[in-house]
C-alpha cells in the first residue's frame, strides 16, 4: 500500500503536539509534506511517565480511524522529545517526564505496528525550520532557541549534526563568564543560559530594579519578559540594558558556533525572539564585534514556524529514513 | 592504466614539503597508502609568489621521472595552502606567499597533466591525523593546532566540515577575553591565539618576568617556547603559570568546540604541543572544569604526524574524490 502520511509528535511536559502530514508525491520522487490536521493533549505524567507512550499512541490511531486512514498507509511516527536522544535511538532520560533511559522509538512501534523514529526537541526545531522555515534556502544552519532555558541545534547538509554523545549545537552551556561563582542548572558556572535566557533576563531586571526608579517596570508586578519586551520598545532603560546584556552574551555564543561550524545562517526561535528587534539587534551587533572577520557576514535570522517547529521536524526526520524506503 | 600513486604537498610560507604515496590495493576496493618518498624545498616567494606553482609541477615531475612513475599512474596531487579554501576550490589569499585569489588546483592540474585538489593547511593536518594519526579510531575530530599561531580543523564523518566561508573549525579566533583592549592579528581583540600561541605565551613570559626574579627565565637570553617548557617541567614558577594560562583558554576554546560539535576526540598538534604534560595537563583539567556534563569526557590526545600531517592530510583529501575514479 502507497504510504501517504507522517506524524509528527513533539512530546513536551506540559503538553503533547501533533502533526498529520500528507506526502504528496511518491516516496521514490522529490516530496511534499502538507500538513492537513494539528492538535495537542495534556501529557499524562503519572507513574513516571509510563504511561505516555501509550497515550501517543492512542492519539495517532484515533486520528488514522476518524481521517479513514489505513495504518499501512502511514509511511512512520516522528517524535521529539525533551531529552538526549543518542545515535542509537536510545533516549538518555527526560526530567520533565520522569523517564530515565527509554526505548521510546521501540516502544511506540510496538504498539502501533508503524515504524517510529525519536530524536531530541531542540534537533527537530532546529531541523523543522531548516526545511520548512526560515532555513529552507540553507543547507548549514544552527538553530539557537531562546526561551526559559536556551537549547541548540546543528543542521549540516540538511540534516541533524548531533554528535558524539547528542550534545552537538549545546549552545546554552558555554561558558560565557568564567569568573561566574553561581551555578546555573547544568552544575558548572557562567553559562549562556544563565544570562540570556527568559530566566536570565528576568533576574537581571529584578537584580537591577532598585536603581531604575522610573522604570516602567516598578509598575507591573510579576512582570514577564514579554511585559520586559513592551517597556524596552517604549524606551525603558532598564529593560533595554536587560536585552542588551542578553545579546551580548547570545552574539558571543553565536561567534562560538561560527567559528565552529560557519553555518550559512542562524536562526533564533523560543518566547524570548517574540521580542523581536529588542533582542535581535544588539545580538548581530555584538555578534559582530566578536565573530572572525568573514564571519560577521553570516545572517541571523527569526525563526517562523513558532511552536509548530517540533512537529515539522520530526516529521521531516521520520522522511529522512532512506533505509526505511527498501 | 592503473592510477597507483599520489602526491601530498604542504605549501608553507618558508618550505614546501612533499610526499610521494604508494596506493597498495586496486582504487574500487579498500586502500591503503604508504609514504615512499619525502623531501622539501624553500618556497619560491619571488614576484608575489607567482613561480611557486610551476616549481611544485617541477618537484613532482622530476620525482616521477626520477622513480620512473608514468604519469597516467599518479591519481591526483593534493595541496594544502596557507590561506581560506572556498567550497570551490577557490584559494582566497595567502598573506605569506603573497597570493591574493587563485585557482591553484587548476593552474596545477593544467602544467603538470595530473589532477589536482586544493585545501587549506589547518584543514589537511586535522584530516592526516583523522585519517592516519591520533584519530584514526575515531569518524568525528576536532583538531587545533598550538604554533605561532593557532589553527583548527573540524573532520566529521571522516571528511574535512570547512563550513560556508572555510571558517569551520577556526578556535584561534574565539573571544576568550571580551574584555581584551589590545588587538589580535585579525584585527579584533580578545582571541584565544592572543594568550595561547607560542607568541602568547612568551609574551606572558616577557610582561611577567619582573615579578618572577628567581626565575631560570632571567639566564636565557632570547628564551624560546621549548626553553619555557624545559624550565616549567623543573618546576620554573613563572614558565608553569604561562603555560597554566594557555592551557586555560585553550581548554575554554576545546569547551565551545564540543558544545558545537561534541566530536569522539580532540587532537593537539602544533610546536606548543611538543612541550607535552606542561601543556596537555593543564588544557584538560580546564576542559573539564568548562564543558558541559557529558562532554567532560572527550579524550584529548596529542597529535603523532608532526610535520607529516600536511601532506598525509592532502593525500587523503585526494583519494577522497570519489568523482575522480570515474
Amino acid at each position: 500500500m502507497a504510504k501517504e502520511y507522517v506524524f509528527g509528535v513533539d512530546l513536551g511536559g506540559t503538553e503533547i503536539k501533533f502533526g498529520l502530514f500528507r506526502l504528496e508525491k511518491e516516496l521514490e520522487k522529490e516530496l511534499e509534506r502538507t500538513l492537513i490536521g494539528k492538535w495537542s493533549v495534556k501529557t499524562n505524567k503519572t507513574s513516571n511517565g509510563e504511561k505516555v507512550i501509550s497515550q501517543i499512541a492512542e492519539e495517532t490511531e484515533k486520528k488514522a480511524k476518524e481521517k479513514g486512514i489505513d495504518k499501512n498507509s502511514v509511511y512512520g511516527i516522528g517524535l521529539c522529545v525533551p531529552g538526549p536522544v543518542d545515535k542509537y535511538g536510545l533516549v538518555r532520560g527526560c526530567v520533565n517526564l520522569g523517564w530515565g533511559y527509554k526505548k521510546a522509538a521501540e516502544e511506540l512501534q510496538n504498539i502501533t505496528g508503524v515504524k517510529c523514529a525519536v530524536l531530541n526537541d531542540a534537533d527537530a526545531a532546529g531541523l523543522g525550520e531548516a526545511v520548512y522555515g526560515s532555513g529552507r534556502k540553507y543547507k548549514n544552519i544552527v538553530m539557537a532557541t531562546i526561551g526559559t532555558g536556551i537549547g541548540g541545534a546543528v543542521i549540516y547538509n540538511g540534516k541533524v549534526l548531533s554528535g558524539s554523545r547528542g550534545n552537538a549545537g549545546e549552545i546554552g552551556h558555554f561558558k560565557v563568564n568564567i569568573n561566574e561563582t553561581e551555578k546555573c542548572t547544568c552544575g558548572k558556572c557562567g553559562c549562556l543560559e544563565q544570562y540570556a535566557s527568559a530566566r536570565g533576563i528576568l533576574n537581571y531586571a529584578k537584580e537591577n530594579l532598585k536603581n531604575y526608579s522610573s522604570s516602567l517596570l516598578n509598575d507591573i508586578s510579576n512582570f514577564t519578559v514579554k511585559d520586559m519586551a513592551q517597556c524596552a520598545q517604549k524606551g525603558d532603560e532598564l529593560c533595554t540594558a536587560a536585552f542588551d546584556t542578553a545579546g551580548k552574551y547570545i552574539g558571543l555564543g553565536l561567534s562560538y558556533m561560527a567559528g565552529a561550524f560557519d553555518p550559512d545562517v542562524f536562526v533564533i526561535g523560543g518566547g524570548v525572539s517574540n521580542a523581536g528587534d529588542v533582542i535581535l539587534k544588539p545580538v548581530k551587533e555584538y555578534f559582530d564585534l566578536y565573530s572572525f572577520n568573514t564571519e560577521s557576514e553570516t545572517e541571523i535570522l527569526p525563526a517562523v514556524l513558532g511552536n509548530d517547529a517540533g512537529i515539522y521536524g520530526a516529521c521531516e526526520y521520520v522522511m529522512q529514513k532512506e533505509d526505511w524506503k527498501k
